[in-house]
């Protein structure tokens, strides 16, 4: 069946501010019935989100505070893609940098759109397995706590709803699946 | 434990940008060094997500296309809250709104934070039951394919990171968790 019932065409585009960190675009669409629209939105560059697994079955989750949402946030490693970074260069810097850990062995799980209606944010998961500690190097000013937990706990902390990142319960679900299907091959 | 070591306090609070729909508060925070930094950020209204289950245990699911990823996206059904609406009315306007179903049972199945980088939204997820199918009721510039399909091979797509958006995925994970519960409390 073809899509054209649902398909809008980009007309223009325009930058109608840019931040330190935000950048929002202006862009008018021809809606399928032929009218049109705009549609505001953040340009974003992406970002990597990681599953890092040790050897006895701990994940390495993070707790830090998130000023848009006033409150500290039970999270996995994740961050923003630098220019011309490509992704698993930017998901063993992010988990380096925040954790201390470096993986031997990396798995693309996937990847997610966290915000359709307002940011085109793409964040691609790995998996991060065979890890070993070195030291922690955060930016200037971040602050950020590590947790080594076992991994069913957090899987049961996922299903309970106790996990308000969606980016998180996101990666968790994608890690659910991949390990049932890995384990059941096995 | 204290957690002074990761919490920023709030120093000043500025609205920078205000479009048609992003509204962006360029902040200023006391870090737990005691050293400032600015916080750019999105203030959302919040919105509500529905997860709606037929008696024969399909899901009711939409495709829409999302102009900030350019591409039509499979998603669970959901809206931004309106002024002084609370979230259930919310939660059925949107379903009712965007499928055309109306629901006898709501059960809250709990909240996400979909982007605490740099967005304040916060979505809230009912789980939706004993439906009965009216009109559908789209806004205008609204254009959205609705399909009903067996909830057992969707939690196989999310499972299978054929899930994309993650919103939608979220919610997945926090109906899979309740189903789990409920019929083994059953």
């Amino acid at each position: 069946m073809s899509d054209q019932h649902l398909i809008e065409k980009p007309l223009t585009s325009s930058s109608i501010f840019k931040g330190n960190f935000i950048h929002v675009y202006r862009d008018t669409v021809e809606l399928p019935n032929g009218h049109s629209a705009e549609r505001e939105y953040i340009k974003h560059p992406g970002a990597v989100a990681v599953l890092a697994i040790d050897n006895e079955n701990n994940i390495i989750m993070e707790r830090q505070f998130r000023h848009p949402v006033n409150k500290i946030v039970y999270e996995i490693p994740a961050g923003k893609i630098d220019p011309n970074e490509d992704e698993l260069t930017c998901g063993r810097r992010e988990l380096v940098e925040e954790t201390g850990y470096v993986a031997q062995d990396w798995t693309l799980l996937g990847e997610c759109l966290p915000c359709i209606g307002y940011s085109s944010e793409r964040i691609v998961y790995f998996l991060a397995e065979n890890l070993s500690f070195t030291a922690v190097n955060l930016d200037e000013g971040e602050f950020v706590e590590v947790i080594k937990q076992p991994l069913d706990e957090v899987f049961e902390l996922a299903f309970e709803g106790k996990i308000e990142d969606s980016k998180s319960l996101a990666g968790l679900m994608l890690l659910y699946g991949h390990l049932r299907k890995r384990n059941s091959i096995a």
